[in-house]
């Protein structure tokens, strides 16, 4: 049987407002943000408002809203730091690699020659990502 | 400025049915496949027919299809493989590790204890995955 969504995680969390994150947009759909500890320049995620784990038990509603921020975040963390192109990921439960049970997809920015951070090796400085999250927001608006 | 999408790519070729493929399933937006160079046991592709190189050119409407079918797919081969988690990727741009310049996003199946297969590492049986096709298809239905 699946394991239930647990709404104490750190993105039900951010999204009900009882933590602080570096907002990139949001709508009535989804938040995007600053990944606190990101991979490469400019890594950020996309989270459906609606709760789910992962893309297991998501809805199909919930689903088609990502890709599309996804894309949006894409493009402007490209531009706001002239990447070389984009990874975008996604983990569905543990063994694959997941870490926090809401759904969420990552923007990872790829610069040509230098390698992605270990996922979660460690926490960014805060000011260094509001000043990365201001770039994005300057290439979305 | 941005590359242009050039139709005589693999996935091009398998949607205007010039190659052939293992088909998982297909409707008027996507087509979903094995991938003949699996990093996992059930490693599958959902690719849009709407014609673009990666997410940095594709439409909203083509992106909003994706996820909903990759999750179809990540729900099936999970099933069908009793796997432990499910990966789902996608790249945007040569220096992100793309290699066909169609979008489609990665659909791989995890396993406990057992590593990914480098992506692009080698072709596999065509026999096993006919058979790891059947065994999703039964998933589906």
């Amino acid at each position: 049987m699946a394991a239930e969504y647990d709404p104490t995680n750190i993105f039900g969390k951010i999204l009900r407002g009882e933590i602080p994150s570096h907002k990139l947009f949001e709508n009535d759909d989804v938040l995007a943000i600053m990944d606190v500890m990101p991979q490469s320049k400019g890594h950020c995620l996309v989270l459906p408002k609606a709760p789910s784990r992962n893309l297991l038990d998501a809805s199909d509603a919930a689903l088609a809203k990502l890709l599309p921020a996804a894309a949006r975040l894409a493009r402007a963390a490209k531009a706001a730091f002239d990447a070389d192109g984009v990874f975008v990921c996604q983990f569905n439960e543990a063994p694959a690699g997941q870490t926090v049970f809401h759904l969420h997809v990552h923007v990872i920015p790829r610069y040509e020659g230098v390698d992605l951070v270990r996922h979660g090796a460690g926490m960014a400085d805060n000011a260094v990502l509001a000043e990365q999250a201001e770039a994005i927001r300057a290439q979305l608006s």
